[in-house]
């Protein structure tokens, strides 16, 4: 404990902790109050993902960094489910949906993409563990072919359709399910020797000692949880505010703000020469919210929801996350990594983001928080 | 001759010949019995494909086993053009493409996975010559963009559309022809080397003599179509009696039936470390179907049909084509295998197989064997 | 000067430059008399793409066979960039459109496949830097999802649409051209130990002096530009003579008599084992067209043109340059060639322009010189 709190004595960017008691009672005294609370919501995750970077390396350094990456992006997306589950409850299907596909594109391009520029800036030429890119790339093809297939092979629009999507919809996520889970048995059990690291990087010098990091990133998870949930009520008014359309706001904002905490531990994991860490919190984390998160939330929808959730997207959503898959493919083929490969895997980010940015709002039938 | 009937004598699935005879009797004394001959036929397929294999292994012994592969994969699809030259005459085009399209998309996905899985849950990590897989993906990825770019580039509703369509489909299949007669040529020719098995494997001990194992290999090549000819037949009933829609049929169970010989030697092939044979079956059958029989179908349609049958497929099948066509380049890029690729790859098959068996029947306007 | 009219003496294919003057002549006195200034100019390429082609290995002899193969295609394109000004500034934007299309698969496919198999036929197997083809495949990936991303997310019919196309394609020019200066400051500074040959292969006997052979690649390129404004002016009415089609001819034609200069040097290089300049020629080519050529036009098009030109493409062009960068993606991962690649990559070219000959021409609403 006197450790965490030398290291947030030492870190001048964890001050900014303070600013969490600040926004949970502004949340309640004015809750009106959008754009302040939305700034108050951006200023306060920055903090949580430092502090959360600092106890997965503690971690992954006892565990290895691939089941550490798999560890943080667990963390990370158990608070995108908690969220999740509130929209659900509330009926929002579009608002879940939007979220989902986002954060999955914003993994693959935007986390990989800034950890590999991140990291190629500091050392020439990185190595990591292609066996696990590759794994991590299958698994996303997976889930691509799960959303793609019912709508080139069916039709939405009739009544027909609609049954035959629903029916459809739960066979397919105790599919990806049961592909997810055996995935996991496969590079943690049976095959765990070809997921070992390829780059030993640096390590740390200031480690948490297990029990705290453990402790810390409980904490800190919760913590984030709790801050996206104000960070996702004021978006929408915010955004209106700065200008910006639904779309952009539901598939970008809030994927780059919901993501913060992940980012962090990528992104340092890089610049410490850790590209197995980074690699496997990016493309880890996407894998995990396409076939678990996803999933999950379609069965819960079932038990839980006022509808059912089904697992058809909308077209555009499906076309970016096939060209984020195979922008992953292309780029991790090798297992090297250089700088040029993060700015390509940005670019294709970028052209998703100014894309969704100019598009006009009337000409799409989506996911909108309007909805919500 | 002896040695062959020791063989049948101590291996109790091959008593099971016995029913052929009884299967030719009942289809000549009573034809309506669908769902007997259904069955019967089922059963009667399976010691069949066990002694293709014997046959298959003793032959590839001496020859090697990627052209072992591409003899099983010709013999095998050689009974698939007899039946398809049958239904071709009676004017059934939209089975033919059926057929062709799911037995494409059935030995690139569902044989060489479940070849992966089962060599995969024997030995810990396999390895095969990924040339002549990358070859074979060279070729699959040819066919399919034959079959994509006439309907992404033109129009198939008008007129206009329909006779730019006939004319288009003898020239690619010309030029299909000409790409599988110049890829076998530099497989089997000029550059032979490449294509050597990367892994020796078990050998069989009970190996048949070559001149037996020939004959064994026509004579049973020849049972197997006499029986499928009756399954095909009896299927269509038989599945409206199991509840299954007329496209599922088409597309899964005539293929995996129809080729249950070759998956047999695949599958056995797998077991004993021989993965090169299972992979020169699987994508070997595949491209074969795809560059050699379905291009000499559409010329031989001519010369004998009612009509001319020309290369336009149902989108829906040109899509799961071009998956099927990238999930084998992923999963065969390394060279090596493990059980969780075959996982994999079955997955992409479950996902097809369960998509078509809930697509309403009323909602696609595609291969119905109704229409036979 | 006295080693290049020797070079002229000796090789009587150079001999046919006498017919420029001959071709310059007749386009002044006879401007109506297309199909003779069309074949004039076909034959007055040929030469004018050898002479090129002495002076591009003059000059790569020095600078090594990556930077050479990038100045080749530099000077190939800088003349594209001269015709399409001009055609620009007359309107012609659907010209320009087919003609960025057609250069950008011909280069990929067609010149990429004639180099692998010209130096196929001669040399069982060839190696060569497969990070230079992947860098560039990246390249031509990125610049495909930037023309695929705008029609597959937004709707291209509305007046929004129009509007919204209009102010995404400066953006995505700026984000492109970025991506291509970025990407050569990568492969020319930061990491050019990456891109060195991999192959030494024979060099020239008969080599210019570098100041010679600059000034001939300057002097060449600058003949090719004026030639081929004959050849674009006279192309539409000859074609109509030999009975094609005004879109194949915009995006075979064209491209294939237009890029005349570049494949020579491809093509000889090849087949003297030097294929990292063959493979830089073709894929540079292409990449800059897309990533640079394009871009810069679509930016001048605000300045000088009569409307703004915008980067939607043609659904089947757009088609045809993903399935070309597939193709070249799945034939330069190993980084070894040999002729059936050359078959394979020529035979995805061949159904390109087999379904572009027959397609009717009232089907399409695309590229019709027509519009000029």
């Amino acid at each position: 404990m006197k450790q965490l709190l030398k290291e947030i004595r030492h870190n001048p960017l964890l001050w900014s902790l303070a600013l969490i008691p600040v926004l949970f009672a502004c949340h309640r005294l004015k809750p009106e109050s959008h754009t302040l609370l939305w700034v108050l919501s951006v200023f306060a995750i920055v903090p949580l993902a430092g502090l959360l970077s600092l106890a997965t390396e503690s971690v992954a350094a006892r565990t290895g960094d691939a089941a550490g990456g798999l560890l943080t992006a667990t963390l990370g997306n158990l608070a995108e489910l908690v969220i999740a589950l509130a929209a659900l409850r509330a009926g929002q299907y579009m608002l879940v949906k939007a979220t989902i596909a986002g954060a999955i594109v914003t993994n693959t391009l935007f986390v990989l993409g800034v950890s590999f520029l991140l990291g190629g800036l500091k050392h020439h030429v990185q190595e990591y563990n292609r066996v696990n890119a590759r794994f991590q790339v299958g698994l996303l093809f997976l889930a691509t072919v799960a959303l793609l297939i019912p709508s080139a092979v069916g039709e939405a629009d009739s009544a027909a359709g609609a049954a035959f999507a629903q029916k459809l919809s739960v066979a397919l996520a105790v599919l990806l399910l049961a592909a997810y889970g055996m995935g996991m048995w496969f590079s943690l059990k049976t095959h765990r020797e070809l997921f070992a690291s390829a780059a030993s990087g640096e390590s740390s010098e200031a480690l948490l000692p297990i029990g705290l990091a453990l402790g810390t990133l409980a904490g800190v998870t919760l913590l984030v949880a709790l801050v996206s949930e104000v960070f996702v009520d004021s978006v929408q008014q915010a955004a209106v505010a700065f200008g910006m359309t639904p779309v952009f706001v539901g598939f970008i904002v809030v994927s780059l703000v919901g993501g913060a905490a992940e980012m962090g531990s990528a992104f340092s994991g890089a610049r410490k020469n850790r590209l197995d860490l980074s690699v496997g919190i990016a493309l880890g984390s996407a894998s995990q919210i396409a076939l678990f998160v996803a999933p999950v939330l379609v069965l819960l929808s079932h038990v839980l929801g006022p509808a059912e959730m089904d697992l058809q997207f909308w077209p555009g959503a499906v076309v970016m996350m096939l060209i984020a898959t195979m922008a992953a493919s292309l780029v991790t083929s090798s297992g090297r990594s250089a700088w040029f490969l993060g700015v390509f895997v940005l670019m294709v980010y970028l052209i998703f983001a100014m894309t969704l940015y100019v598009l006009p709002p009337r000409v799409h039938e989506i996911p909108r928080l309007h909805a919500l």
